[in-house]
């Protein structure tokens, strides 16, 4: 029923139309962005000094956030559940979960992982000469995207099965692991790896340093991405949630393999990242961050939970340092959630207000040696 | 695919038999068990003074382990991945996973959900007048097991629809608990949260202390299993792998809730632990624990990675203290693991000769609150 409804392996279906028109021209923003909301009773800043001397002022911990609601809020529900009173919680009950594409790490002009798929079907093609008659490899190797994609979602099964499956679970996990070190982003000219959001690298560390346990729930595929969720976000593979391919344990000469077979197990997007997150992680979050309608089942699951809770919608409003797109995207849009984060007093960052700086300093260590 | 070769929910489908004979009459072990291997070069107890001052020996971390090959095979495996040196793991790749029935809790005479399964049949039959007169709950109900499931495996479905689906995914967990506070295990007379074994909570601990991250990875259902799982072998509910039911996202009266549905989403046995390894934690243990046929794969995935491993059955060999039971049981059968053990090295624990210890000491806190 997913595979009907939603995109195979991942990638989200509305990206296909943004890929035809190669991000030409990006649709007009939502025109004014209401206040970011302060339900969580933030304190507002103040010019008295602080009680502590300079010399023990605390560092601050959100670097990349300019001052402001936003950034308040998120320090204070994060006092709040680790400061023990009515709002406290457990240690273990601190789950986060964070979307990946366009929350975590850039996603346009296209999902990274689709990136990765056009990449492997040009390099796949040596073994491959029957793709140069047939769509929609054919288009790929031409370089004419709108063509490879004309089919709509149909076209773009045969590019998955020829690049994500078929092989051993090491065998992909290398191949994606080797991409990661060389391949760059076509705007920003940096490694992939170092397109993430430093401003979120950054809540990260703060719920991790305050106890939380911080999990990516991700429509993406979950093996594309643990690869590099560990080094990019210091997130291990197995608090990674994502969408799942068919997988086959195999003896080959009596050695045990896992083969990726063509076929959608989960697709972890919309309704299915509630159910993934339990599935997986088998507790409710007690702060989740998306930026897109496909996060939106996952902030209300969120939201629903007695306590304190933290919902943030990271909105792309940064035409200059990034991309500027929500309700008319075709990747990453936002809309639904967006009316229901204002009505709810969900917190939205503005990626052009709210955040000093996107990319991290370009580190040569930043891509990923293939091991 | 999985439901017709495997059982449904998880409860393994051999053990049908044995509950519709009440288990009478346990079948003969395994005649002569071969000598526990020393795989690991396990250190030989050694008659001379350790260096260290009496006032600093180091506090037996394994005490309802008898002195033997297999506990110093135990410890010895510990020592060397924690150790600079040839063998060492770093930290996030020391992860452990223990199958649940028949090696951290009890199974026999049947696993301890198929008695919540019936338990609830008849704590719910008062809303179902209808039962009466329908097989295989009429059955059920009239305490006949055996004509309740002479239908083999198929007649237990129905028992699983009425107990485990048709509710929320927090209904169903407060169903547990409360469940577990009180019901009793027919043989051993103390509460099923009791039915652990000491010796393996013991290796729980150790492997914990010793930077492992302790896993299940079951057949059994998933949300069956979680509710409890922290307090009885303190294993958080995101490091619980186990079978899955079809769960659904829907807003009722505009809340979020997810249903458990009907039909079966995936079984964690059997080929099916190493995929349900991958997908959940996404790299390969460095330690396996079974006891049974079910285990194999898990254990043969664990085994074919490079460096130390540490491979143990636990053989249920204790006819007075447990229940005795290998190549010839419907539940719990150990087979064609037990030969691979034996010819592959793999360490195989005697419950009779290697434990002296089977259950903790009887604790009114072992019982599961519901809240």
């Amino acid at each position: 029923m997913f595979v009907s409804k939603h995109c195979t392996l991942g990638l989200g279906c509305g990206g296909l139309l943004l890929l035809a028109t190669a991000c030409a021209s990006a649709p007009p923003l939502e025109a004014t962005r209401p206040e970011p909301p302060t339900p969580l009773s933030a304190p507002a800043p103040t010019a008295t000094a602080p009680a502590v001397p300079l010399a023990a002022k605390p560092a601050d911990r959100l670097p990349s956030w300019k001052e402001g609601p936003t950034k308040q809020a998120i320090l204070s529900f994060v006092a709040r559940v680790t400061t023990p009173g009515p709002d406290f919680v457990a240690v273990p009950e601190r789950i986060a979960t964070f979307d990946n594409d366009g929350t975590l790490w850039t996603e346009q002009p296209m999902y990274i992982q689709l990136a990765f798929t056009l990449d492997r079907v040009r390099e796949l093609a040596p073994q491959h000469p029957e793709w140069k008659a047939k769509d929609p490899f054919k288009s790929v190797l031409a370089g004419n995207l709108a063509g490879a994609l004309a089919g709509g979602e149909k076209s773009l099964v045969p590019l998955l099965v020829a690049t994500h499956t078929g092989m051993t679970t090491t065998e992909f996990e290398q191949v994606v692991k080797a991409w990661f070190a060389t391949a760059k982003h076509p705007k920003f000219g940096r490694p992939y790896a170092e397109c993430v959001y430093q401003p979120m690298l950054e809540v990260l560390s703060l719920l991790r340093e305050n106890g939380f346990k911080t999990f990516i729930v991700s429509g993406g595929g979950i093996d594309f991405m643990r690869p590099v969720t560990e080094q990019l976000y210091g997130i291990p593979p197995e608090q990674v949630v994502g969408s799942t391919g068919k997988l086959k344990f195999e003896l080959r000469d009596g050695k045990p393999v896992l083969v990726r077979e063509a076929g959608i197990d989960f697709v972890n997007d919309v309704e299915g990242k509630p159910v993934g997150i339990q599935r997986h992680i088998g507790r409710r979050p007690i702060a989740a961050f998306g930026n897109s309608d496909g996060d939106q089942q996952m902030l209300e699951w969120t939201a629903a939970g007695s306590g304190a809770r933290l919902m943030l919608l990271v909105h792309h409003t940064d035409a200059e340092r990034e991309v500027a797109y929500d309700r008319k995207s075709s990747i990453g849009k936002l809309d639904a959630a967006l009316d229901e984060a204002n009505t709810k007093g969900w917190l939205v960052a503005s990626m052009k207000d709210d955040w000093l700086t996107i990319f991290p300093a370009p580190h040569p260590s930043a891509s990923v040696p293939p091991r």
